[in-house]
């Protein structure tokens, strides 16, 4: 029996409702395989246990998280609670970073049942590979001045390490995909860093034969992605252009509620992280109208991560004819809630 | 006889081609007007430029452009000449700087007879107002180590008066119009300059009585630009994230190669300067198929800038009357050429 110990971080607002929800589709799915078990420890941190405890999660949080095959989350902030920044880098962000998830792979496609806002969506079927521990999300800098003369810096760090590493990733990927990786860049405007970038994208792409390659900037890549959408297949992208494609991403799949995420550890030191892209949506907590797609794809990237592509593919192939079946929470045009669209998928699973 | 002084920098690549079309449109508008007329001194600044005298302008280029009423350029870059952050900063964003051209004005909304990308785009009709003369558009930072172990520092630098101004702008743009300004910002993953940005929106949403506000997340703002442009009256931005909404709201009305800019001196120390949204585009450079209309509205900012609204608003209405009618280059789905565009609004506006 293979045993996955998954650590479950719900966090708050929504993802206190889809986690689980997600988990109950999990067991199914742990069912249906035979040899295959989750073990699940739950920890309450997040904005709540912050107003309790005078930080985002226990002393220990991270060596506890730490022991776990995997972290489960669902997401984190509320701002009528605790400033975003404070409440982000003290849980997710340090997530993160201190687990070394390096890259954050998310994955938009046209998902059957939902409705693109686009007229003309063409079967459009991309992953951003976005590189997740520095880039623009850092705290060097400050603020200096008083008043009217107050300046804030705020310092971008690149490293050649962490970008060759995210740019690999997105060209492994793309050799078994559709074999064109796109680099989002802005080394027209953004003058030390992006040159840069596209300095290592060239290197790492002459050490991959038989992968077409293009640069992009991200002002035009993010227009692109809402004109011509079926021309990307992988796009490799800092960590701020990879979050804002990946929200269009998710925008142009109709609803950011039903995007996956992977935060991947490649050092084998720490649990990867697997989170949906949507945040935790307080204007909507308490109606049982959230949609769990978001979150139970997101458990299928965990299935492919522990090796269980099979599952996942089922999984996934499982939501579409349940969204195509009309099993719609509202953000997407229908008037379900969330656990009618999870017991149909449970009921069709089992089927 | 009111006399404008432009002074005309065409640039590179298809800027050459629909620049001297769009000044055949102001002498028609002067004309008509009666009491206007344009004088125009030509600049060949540009990436040839550069290859022939190993600089974008001459030494005493910025004081001759200087001396216009307004600059109106085409499109500057050229990669395939000169690197684009070596012609960017030594063309376009060193008249941004110099002539402290510190607001950057991009409206978008839907353009009759031009088919949205959106399904519905439900006759959205924004502006944005970007912050163009710092933030993460800086040449402060640089690099260090070699090979494996380079890094690249960017610093993005936030002043208190830049900001303000530009968020000033924003409400004073909002008071003639639905009285409703959306800060982006991303205050929960951008540690310093952010927070420091969410401060000063909310000290100068204070000042201005009865305007709504709401601070949007970069990434969300950009998905929503794709699902629900309509719920956006002036939206106030940084340079980079003004970057990118701008090009999105070019996405969302059907063409990149439409949208226009204005970026204005406020100081009254140097003259403004129009351009469109898009870029040089070597691609389609020769083929006689650049969209005008970009150019065109960018001549109806420049009109605007300058007091002559009622003939900016004739111009607009006239662009759309002609795109309605079926003038549209191949980027908006036609099969007219640049010159059957223009002609036919030269006829329309004579009419
Ligand atoms: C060409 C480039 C430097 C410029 C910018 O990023 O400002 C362009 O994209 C624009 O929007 O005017
Ligand atoms: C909540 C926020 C800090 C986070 C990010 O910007 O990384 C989110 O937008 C995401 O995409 O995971």
């Amino acid at each position: 029996m293979k045993k996955i110990k998954l650590a479950v971080v719900p966090g708050d607002g929504i993802g206190v409702e889809v986690v689980p929800h997600a988990l109950k589709v999990l067991d199914t799915i742990a069912e249906m395989h035979g040899g295959l078990s989750f073990e699940y420890e739950h920890f309450d941190y997040g904005c709540d246990y912050y107003l309790k405890h005078g930080d985002m999660m226990a002393e220990d949080g991270m060596d506890r998280l730490g022991q776990s095959d995997s972290v489960f989350l669902g997401a984190v902030g509320d701002a009528s609670k605790v400033p975003d920044h404070i409440s982000l880098w003290g849980l997710l962000l340090k997530i993160r970073r201190e687990f070394e998830l390096e890259i954050n792979v998310r994955p938009a496609k046209v998902f059957k049942g939902i409705q693109s806002p686009l007229r003309n969506p063409k079967g459009f079927d991309l992953i951003v590979v976005r590189e997740n521990s520095e880039g623009e999300y850092s705290s060097v800098g400050g603020r200096m001045y008083q008043g009217d003369n107050e300046i804030a810096i705020q310092n971008n760090v690149f490293s050649k390490r962490a970008t060759k590493q995210a740019m690999e990733h997105a060209f492994r990927l793309a050799q078994s995909r559709r074999r064109h990786v796109t680099s989002a860049t802005k080394s027209n405007g953004i003058f030390h860093s992006m040159p840069f970038w596209d300095e290592v994208f060239k290197e790492t792409a002459a050490e991959y034969e038989g992968i077409n390659t293009v640069s992009q900037h991200i002002d035009a890549l993010a227009a692109t992605f809402v004109t011509h959408p079926e021309r990307y297949d992988v796009i490799v992208a800092s960590n701020l252009f990879g979050d804002v494609l990946t929200d269009i991403g998710a925008g142009i799949m109709g609803s950011i509620g039903i995007a996956p995420s992977a935060n991947l550890n490649l050092n084998g030191k720490h649990p990867s992280m697997f989170e949906p892209v949507h945040g935790s949506a307080p204007d909507i907590v308490g109606k049982s109208i959230a949609n769990p797609i978001g979150q139970i794809w997101t458990a299928k990237l965990l299935l492919d991560h522990h090796g269980e592509e099979e599952m996942g593919r089922l999984l996934l192939d499982t939501m579409e004819q349940v969204t195509a079946d009309g099993f719609l929470t509202p953000d997407v045009g229908g008037d379900k809630q969330t656990d009618e669209v999870v017991d149909a998928l449970i009921r069709q699973l089992k089927a």
